[in-house]
């Protein structure tokens, strides 16, 4: 079965949002997107941790048939540490601390398997990171790579570099708006095919995602919640469900990547209902079966 | 062929949106309503009008085949004016001047040849009006109820008075919050529901409409645009279509219903394609059959 590399951070969130309060829970784009990807396919996880990083973190990912050759444990070194919450607005985090901790001088180094790997997904990382570890990759099949405000804010032209070497950008469509400057999410997509990428994702939450292939659209809708308890890593999870089924059929035609979007967004709301990585990790495959039925049956006419 | 009696406001509209300004358009819920209706079946318009209601207007709605025996015109009256803008917000309209005229006694009285029709479009207006139009139909096959925040702030329990003997309620998302009184839209339409409306209908603008019926949702998308010219009347046209399309085919079952959002969406989309109803006015069948199937095409996996 097809592999999926990842890299990006793997990181200790505090999190407050209307439902509450967590502290120092398992976080970090490559630690979700790894998780949803797992549900499909093996995983190889590329990042950096602390000797900080609790010891059952590293087991529950081991257990889920992620690969951690690639997870460098600094010795000495901290986490990355993350305190952010949604209280005034839950599609939108407001930072209160960043720790960079070892993520300052890390250095992405895939393990020599890794560099087999054909399907890659760069999750969130500075875009420099996402850059090198691309390059070490031999002949990878599909790579998709996503981004935040931050970097687009701060690094602009390292991530249109990164976007014009990439197969899938998955952005919300805050960032897409952002990286475009345009101010209509369509445009925006069309804008932002142009520094590349074979297709643009575009996740708008609550109301679904749009993906750009060419002429094509595909606008998907998203399974309806009726409470959502802490949005941390669902796009980190979008993406990563997305590449795992993609990795695990082997096809990368737009039908299957319609439903790669699918599947990407039914786990996603799972991830959304418990804070941190709880609901989750407790995800089945049944109940994403269940969810992906359902957004059939409520989309069709 | 079914017939659609639509009751709600004529008015002058002025505008200003990024795109540019317009004074004193033809506008009003009814107007859009019976246009968009009239791209499917035949319209009988009850609604009021001041002697300054220029008879251009008159001509073109009956061109369209709108019966306005139900138009009354008020000799020395003046018709309803509103003016506002949406420069900081496309999907919320900031009101500059609201100028009742000849609404602030109106009473809708229904022409004897009206009282007979079976799919009836209580557009947005005072509920009490509402309310009487509806007592004077004699046996309605279908009864869809659209309303506004003015209503909900100011006579909301007139607006579940009429909510409970209707089939359908259309609302965007923040008045269906609001009358529902819950933050999360899938609750709110879990609530709105207990009111009594067989299926409630929530508008989302560029995200698409929800449809709730008994257990069941639908979700559809919206036909993209690059560029939104004026969205006054957008909503208006969704209903106004949707029960057209309805009265054209005389089928109410749920999948039609589907259908028939999707139909309104798509001929709300054109409507915010150019100021005041000069889209929706210059809107073919062809171009909606083009655009229903694009829908189709765009969300199918």
């Amino acid at each position: 079965m097809n592999e999926v590399l990842i890299v990006g951070s793997v990181a200790l969130d505090s999190i407050e949002t209307p439902s509450g309060t967590i502290d120092n829970a398992l976080g970090g784009a490559a630690t979700y997107g790894s998780i949803a990807a797992s549900l499909f396919a093996p995983v190889h996880l590329v990042g950096v941790v602390g000797a900080d990083f609790p010891t059952e973190h590293i087991e529950f990912l081991k257990n889920r048939n992620i690969d951690l050759a690639g997870l460098q444990i600094v010795e000495g070194g901290d986490t990355f540490r993350w305190k952010g919450d949604y209280i005034s607005d839950l599609n939108q985090a407001v930072t209160h601390e960043t720790h960079l901790g070892v993520f300052e001088h890390f250095e992405p180094k895939l393990p020599g398997n890794y560099r087999d790997a054909e399907f890659v997904f760069l999750a969130n990382i500075n875009p420099e990171l996402q850059l090198s570890t691309l390059e070490q990759v031999k002949q990878p099949k599909l790579v998709l790579c996503d981004t935040m405000n931050l970097w687009i804010n701060i690094a602009r032209d390292a991530v249109k570099k990164i976007f014009a070497r990439v197969d899938i950008a998955v952005l919300n469509d805050g960032e897409a708006k952002m990286l475009s400057e345009e101010d209509n999410v369509i445009k925006a997509g069309r804008s932002l095919q142009k520094m590349g990428p074979k297709h643009v994702i575009i996740k708008k939450g609550e109301h679904g995602a749009l993906m750009f292939s060419g002429d094509e659209i595909f606008a998907s809708i998203s399974y309806p919640l009726e409470q959502v308890v802490d949005p941390t890593g669902a796009g980190d999870s979008f993406a990563g469900s997305l590449i795992g089924y993609l990795a695990k059929t082997g096809d990368t035609s737009i039908g299957n990547l319609r439903r790669a979007v699918v599947y990407g967004s039914v786990v996603a709301s799972s991830t959304v209902q418990d804070f941190s990585t709880k609901s989750l990790a407790a995800l089945t495959m049944e109940e994403v079966e269940r969810r992906y039925q359902a957004v059939q049956k409520m989309s069709a006419f």
